[in-house]
């Protein structure tokens, strides 16, 4: 039952629930240093949010595909099918397991009383098979994401959103993120922002300072109740 | 002598006409792996575009130093000064060379009679002092940065702010670039795009196709001639 004046919980996907590490296996399978798998995804966020800043919009599949693509047809030494190895590593998405705080630190926030949704630039089918498959189906009202307003997160349009799907005000929303682009565009548009470190950096100082910080989901459902 | 109806020319600066592998040696010398710096550069792009997407604007180098700060405090097995890190790797855009084919290709355009800027989400002073020592600083005629509209590219008002401190329409100008995000933004604000090649990966599909295709900037005065 959603306690009376609880916040809804917006949550990021991508690596704040998924842990995204498998996909450097994917990398080494099709014959790539695992590294990439870092520049691979930080190029995917650069062209997706670079279309975003020009007023478009594409699938984080198709933008993931062109990653990979373009990182292995510059890479003299590599040799292959490069549609194969691209469709083989963006598979590696619908394969992801949630980091290990999550299935405790998600049902103590519903206990608690708090709504929760997930908003993700990928796939909100691929959210729900996520989030089915650590057994948490039952805890999250409803799974969003980018192609419903045609904007990636953290385009303001992408939280409004959100918002307006579940009918709550902007300020009756706090996002969850590992990404500080995240915390600080929720931020700017009007929502809390929880930054959940995890072992991450510190936060940079050119992004709204968030109004949680949280080490790992248990202890944000401590911090919030 | 300025062609009558000859195209202004915009040019990207950060690897479209600076070579930034030096900044490679940057990363080996505060002890962090070389291939470093391609992720760095992706990170700071990414950073820069998600500000830009939520409607905010930070200063190129503090998001490159910030970038530099968070690979190497996530980083297990670097220790050292990361402030000092940090500058020297942001020092080294300051110490840049041009690549191979720019001051021909340059020159030529200049004979040809096409107007030359350049606009970058950089400094404009670094791409000054960068023209000046390749003896090209008489070959463009101002030097714009993201400072002026506080957008960073490909956002639709960093291309309208060039065109307006140069007095052309948005259809005269056309934006060189390497980067595939900025022709693609270019042309959804109205401007011609030219991109260039040198040995990069085809252009990812999930982008307008730029106006112009060209190896280097020799091949774009003979193109546009």
């Amino acid at each position: 039952m959603p306690r009376q004046n609880a916040p809804l919980l917006v949550f990021d996907v991508n690596e704040t629930l998924s842990d995204m590490s498998p996909l450097q296996s994917r990398f080494a399978e099709i014959g790539a240093p695992p590294h990439l798998f870092h520049l691979w995804f930080a190029g995917v966020l650069r062209d997706g949010f670079a279309l975003t800043a020009a007023g478009a919009f594409s699938d984080f599949s198709a933008v993931a595909r062109e990653g990979v693509r373009a990182l292995l047809s510059s890479a003299p030494e590599w040799s292959g099918d490069i549609e194969q190895a691209a469709g083989h590593v963006v598979d590696g998405l619908s394969h992801l397991e949630v980091h290990p705080d999550v299935p405790d630190g998600i049902r103590a926030l519903r206990e608690r009383g708090f709504r929760l949704v997930t908003m993700t630039n990928g796939s909100s089918d691929l959210s729900k098979r996520l989030l089915g498959r650590a057994g948490l189906a039952d805890c999250f009202e409803s799974h969003l994401d980018a192609s419903g307003p045609q904007r990636w997160k953290p385009a303001q349009a992408a939280y409004q959103y959100v918002v307006e799907q579940v009918g709550v005000r902007l300020d009756e929303a706090v996002l969850v993120a590992v990404h500080p682009w995240d915390v600080d565009g929720a931020q700017r548009a009007g929502l809390g922002g929880a930054w959940l470190r995890r072992d991450a950096a510190d936060y940079p100082q050119v992004m709204l300072p968030p109004t949680y910080t949280v080490g790992n989901l248990r202890e944000l459902a401590e911090t919030l109740a």
